[in-house]
C-alpha cells in the first residue's frame, strides 16, 4: 500500500497530450478546442456527425448507503474504466466536475483517488474549464436582472418577498447563506431578505446537464421560474428577458471536457448539479458523445442508489432517452459493518456478524435496481488491507441468493490491473444478462402518487406525511399545470428513511414531507425532507490553509 | 461608412490560428497554452529563455479628459499596432481585458471598435480565458476565510466592525453594494454589514497586475490588510492563511493571453484593474513579456491623462521598471467641442470657436505628458464624418508651439491602413527624440506632499483640502510604516478638478479628499475624493435583453 497522496500520485505520471487521448477515441480534431495540453472541450456539433453511429453500452456505478466510513463510487468508476481500457474495449468515462467550495473544506479533491483518478487533478479539481463560473455567471445576470426590474418601476409586478431565484457563489460561504441586500437609500436597490446557494445548487446547473442541445438549453432557462407577483403568477427568466444573455455566457459551458484517466483512458468529465435538490449525476450531452465514440461508457449518480441512481433512471434516464445495460453497486466491508451498529472508531477489527448485520442495506438497493428498475447488476466491494475473507464470504453468500456475482475491486491501490475481474463481470452481464429499464413511477401519476410510490417502492418505507404547505403547494403547482413532471427527492443520504440516524434497511418508517417547490425551467419537482443546505460552511481549519502553488505554477495540499 | 456593427465586422473576419500567431510573433509551442483555437496562454516560464534579450519600445495610448462625446481610446491603440504591423514593424499589442459587468448593460463590448478590434471579441467581451473568474474566487475564498474565522471563535480578535475586505462578483449588481449577512442564528456565521465590489475593483486584480512572477504574487496577496483586530491592529490574509490557496487559484491567470486583431497582429490582452481605486492599466506581466517579443508594443491606461498616464507612469512604471519611449495622446473634434462649451446634440455643426475653447484641456495634457514625465508625444484626432479641416488645423496650430505633431487617426473605419501616419510619426518619435522619465512626486515625500504635488503639477489646481478622517487615516498609515507607497487617486474622469461639472482647463481649485485607505497587497494608498462607485448598476433596459446564441453558438446582440 502506497502512502503517497493522491496529489503526489496524480503529478508523477506522465501524460498524453489531449490530442493524442482524441485521436485515440475516434474524436476529430476539428471538434476539438483545448484547454491547455491536457483538457479539451468538444464541440456539440460534433454530434451531428455522429447521429447515425450506434450506441454503445452504458454502466451505471451507484453505492450503498454512504457512512463515514466512505465507498469509493468515483474511485471505482476511474478504476473501472481503465480496466474495461487494459482488457481492449473501446471505453469511455462519464463523470461529474467536482466543485470548487469543498475543495477548500475537508474534502479535498474529487477526481477519484489512489491509482484511479483523471488528471489533470489540480486543474479539475481548480476552475477547470471555467464551466462552473460561467453557470455562476448566468445564474448572477438572471439575479442582477431581477432586482434592476424591480428597481426600475417593476412592470411585471413582482413582489420582492415571493422572489425564490438566489444569488450562486463557487464558494462554502456561510456567511452568505441568509442575507438583506438592496440596503442604503433608493439608488442601491430595494431592501429584501435574500440568499446565496453553491454554485451547484444552481437550477442553472440542473438545465445545463439535461440539456440535448443549446436550443433546449434556452428553452429550460426560459422556464425558470424566479418569484411571483403580488397576485401570485409565476414570473420568469423569459419575462425578465434574460435567457438569451444566459445561454450566451453558457455557450462553451455546455461543452463536454476531454481528459484522461492516470491509465490514459479517455474521460468526459462535465457538469456536476447537487444530488440533493436536483438530479446529482453528469450532463446527459456527454453521456450521450461518449456512448457514440465509446462501446462502453463508465459514468456514476451521486450518494447512495436510493437518492442517485434513483434520479438517474428516473429523470436524467427519462428526459435523455439513455439507457444502462449493467450496474455496479459499490460497497465497501467498513461502511457494512457500520451499517452493522459498528463504531467508526472499530472498523479495523473483523467482524463477521456486524457485516451481516449490515447487509441488508446492500440488498434492498440490489432489489431495487434488479426488481424496481430492471437492471443487472454486480456488487463491487472496494477493497481495504483490513478487510478478511470470512467478511467478503458472507457478502458473496447473500448476494448469491439474488444472482449477483461479488467482485473484489482494488484499483485504489493497483488501477485498472486492480478492476478486471469487475471489468470481466460488467462485460459478462452486458452481453448475457437482459436489461430493461422500467420507472418506479408514471410521470400520468399525481404529485403525492409519485412521492409514495417513490417511499413504498424504493426506499421501503410506509408511507408519507404531508405539511400543510406541502399539500397547498402540491395542488397549486398542478393547478399551474405542472403535475406531469417527475420529482426530485431532497432526502438525507444517510438513510433510506428521512432520518440520517436509521443505518442498515429501516422499516415502517414515515417519510415527512416538509415542502415542494418548482424547477420549472430544470423539468422536475423538489420534494424537500427535513432542512436542506444549499451553501455548505468551512471547518475549523479549512483544507485551504495547506493549499500551495510554487514558483513553476506547481500546485500541493490537494489531496 | 459602414454601418456594420463590432460584433458583425468581427464574425466576417477569418482568424488565423493562434498558434500561427505566435510563431509569428516569436513565441515558442511549448510556451503555448491553447484556449480554443484563438486563445492562448504564455506561461510566464517564457520570460526566463527571454531574459537576455533586448526590450521593445512602449508607445503608450492615452486620452484628454473623457466626455459623452466618446475619444476611441482602445480603438487607436489597435489600430496602431495594426498600422505598425502594416510597415513591417515586429509589433505587439497589449491592452487590459474587459470586465463581463458591463458588457450586460450599456457598454457593450470593450475590445476595440469598428475595423479596429482584438478577435474573438465574443470570448473577450464573455468569459474570455477565466482570469476574471479566478480573480473573483481567490477574492471570495479569503472573504469566506475571513467570516469562517470569527464564526470558529475569532482567535485573530477581529472586530467584525472593521472588516475592509468584500466579496466581489463580476456583475453590475447594485443590489449587492450595501448588504447584511451572516443572519439566521449561530449556526449561520456572525451577522454584520457587508458587500460587494465589481471583480475589476478587488485589489486581487490589482496585485495581479502589478506582479513579475508567482512569488511576487505570493507575497503581495499575503500582506493584503482585511480589516482590524478591536484594538486596530492589522489583519492580513497571511494571517488568515488563505494567502497560498489564492495563488493557487490564480496559477493560470497570471499568464497573458495571446488573441490576435482583424489585421492578425499578436495581442496580449491580460488583466484589468478599475482605473479609480486602482492603476487601471494591463498587466505588468504582459508588458514584460511583450516588450520580449516585439520591437513596438502599444498599450494602453485608463480614463483621462490626468489619472490613467499619472498611475501608469507613477506606480507601474515605478514599481515595474518598465519605460515607455513615446505617447499618443488621443481626442476627437467633437469632445473638444464639449470641453469648449456645446452641448452633446450640436457636436455635427462645425464649431471652430468651440474647439479653440476646448483646446487647453489638450493642452494641459500634453504639458504633463512633456513637462512632468518627460515623453515625447503625438496627438491622434480618432476621425470622425463631422470633422471640418478648420476644425483640426487649430488644433495642428496649438500644438506645433508645443513641438507636437497632430496626427488623423482613421482606424475605426479603416483599421491599420487608417493609422499609418500615427504610425510613422510613432516611429520618428521614439527614434528622434528623448524619452526619460520623470515622476510627479517621490516616494520619500509624505503622504500629503505627494498628493499636493500631483494636484499642482498634474491637476493644475492649487492645493487640498484634507477631511479630518483622511486626516487620521494618513496619521495611522504613516504610523503603520506605510508611508513611502505610491499614492493611487480616486478621482472622476471628468475632469482635471473633483468636481465633474468643470470641463477643459480648470483652475485655482481644490481637491477634497474625502478619506485614504490602503492596498497594501497591491502596494498603494488609494486617496478618495468624493463618492467612488465600486459596483456598478444596471441600466433600465440592460443590453443583457438583446444578447442572444444560435444553437451553433453563434453569439449576438454584443456591440
Amino acid at each position: 500500500m502506497t502512502h503517497k497522496t493522491d496529489i503526489e500520485i496524480a503529478q508523477e505520471v506522465q501524460l498524453k497530450p489531449i490530442e493524442e487521448i482524441a485521436k485515440q477515441a475516434g474524436i476529430d480534431r476539428e471538434d476539438l478546442e483545448m484547454y491547455g495540453n491536457h483538457k479539451a472541450k468538444i464541440d456539440y456539433q460534433a454530434m451531428d456527425k455522429l447521429k447515425e453511429r450506434e450506441d454503445g453500452k452504458l454502466i451505471l456505478v451507484t453505492a450503498i448507503t454512504p457512512t463515514p466510513a466512505g465507498e469509493g463510487k468515483t474511485t471505482t468508476s476511474v478504476g473501472l474504466g481503465d480496466a474495461l481500457h487494459r482488457l481492449g474495449e473501446n471505453t469511455m468515462i462519464a463523470i461529474r466536475e467536482p466543485s470548487l467550495g469543498p475543495v477548500f473544506g475537508i474534502k479535498g479533491g474529487a477526481a477519484g483517488g489512489g491509482y484511479a483518478q483523471v488528471v489533470p487533478m489540480e486543474d479539475i479539481n481548480l476552475h477547470f474549464t471555467g464551466d462552473f463560473h460561467a453557470i455562476g455567471a448566468a445564474n448572477n445576470l438572471l439575479a442582477a436582472m431581477i432586482d434592476n426590474h424591480i428597481h426600475h418601476g417593476n412592470e411585471l409586478n413582482i413582489d420582492s418577498r415571493k422572489i425564490t431565484w438566489k444569488r450562486a457563489v463557487d464558494m462554502n460561504d456561510r456567511q452568505l447563506r441568509f442575507i438583506v441586500d438592496g440596503l442604503h437609500g433608493k439608488v442601491n436597490g430595494v431592501p429584501r431578505e435574500d440568499g446565496f446557494d453553491i454554485t451547484v445548487a444552481s437550477e442553472v446547473m440542473a438545465i445545463l446537464c439535461l440539456s440535448n442541445s443549446m436550443v433546449e438549453l434556452k428553452d429550460k432557462l426560459k422556464n425558470i421560474i424566479v418569484g411571483y407577483t403580488y397576485d401570485d403568477k409565476p414570473v420568469t427568466a423569459g419575462d425578465i428577458k434574460a435567457h438569451g444573455a444566459m445561454a450566451a455566457l453558457l455557450k462553451d459551458a455546455l461543452k463536454p471536457n476531454l481528459v484522461q484517466t492516470l491509465e490514459h483512458t479517455p474521460a468526459l468529465v462535465h457538469g456536476g448539479p447537487f444530488a440533493n435538490i436536483a438530479h446529482g449525476c453528469n450532463s446527459v450531452m456527454a453521456t450521450k458523445m461518449a456512448l457514440k465514440y465509446a462501446d462502453y461508457v463508465v459514468t456514476e449518480a451521486g450518494f447512495g442508489a436510493d437518492l442517485g441512481a434513483e434520479k438517474f433512471f428516473d429523470i436524467k434516464c427519462r428526459v435523455s432517452g439513455v439507457r444502462p445495460s449493467a450496474v455496479v453497486l459499490v460497497a465497501t466491508v467498513r461502511a457494512l459493518k457500520m451499517h452493522g451498529g459498528v463504531a467508526k472508531t472499530e472498523l479495523n477489527d473483523e467482524n463477521v456478524a456486524a457485516v451481516e448485520a449490515g447487509l441488508p442495506n446492500l440488498m434492498k438497493h440490489l432489489e431495487n435496481i434488479q426488481n424496481v428498475y430492471g437492471m443487472p447488476a454486480v456488487v463491487a466491494i472496494n477493497k481495504f488491507p483490513t478487510d478478511t475473507a470470512e467478511e467478503l464470504q458472507v457478502i458473496e453468500e447473500k448476494c448469491r441468493a439474488l444472482g449477483v456475482t461479488v467482485v473484489l475491486s482494488d484499483v485504489w491501490a493497483n488501477g485498472g490491473a486492480g478492476g478486471e475481474a469487475l471489468a470481466k463481470e460488467v462485460i459478462r452481464l452486458t452481453k448475457e444478462e437482459h436489461a430493461e429499464l422500467h420507472y418506479a413511477y408514471e410521470l400520468e401519476d399525481t404529485i403525492t402518487q409519485k412521492i409514495e410510490k417513490l417511499v413504498k417502492k424504493v426506499y421501503g418505507g410506509k408511507g408519507i406525511e404531508l405539511s400543510r404547505g406541502a399539500e397547498r403547494e402540491i395542488q397549486r403547482l398542478e393547478a399551474l399545470g405542472f403535475g406531469r413532471l417527475p420529482i426530485c427527492v431532497a432526502k438525507t443520504q444517510y438513510s433510506f428513511s428521512d432520518d440520517a440516524t436509521q443505518l442498515g434497511r429501516p422499516t415502517d418508517f414515515t417519510i415527512h414531507i416538509r415542502n415542494v417547490r418548482i424547477s420549472a425551467g430544470a423539468g422536475f419537482i423538489v420534494v424537500l425532507t427535513g432542512e436542506i443546505m444549499t451553501m455548505p460552511g468551512l471547518p475549523k481549519r479549512p483544507q485551504a490553509e495547506q493549499i500551495n502553488v510554487d514558483e513553476n505554477g506547481k500546485i500541493s495540499g490537494l489531496f
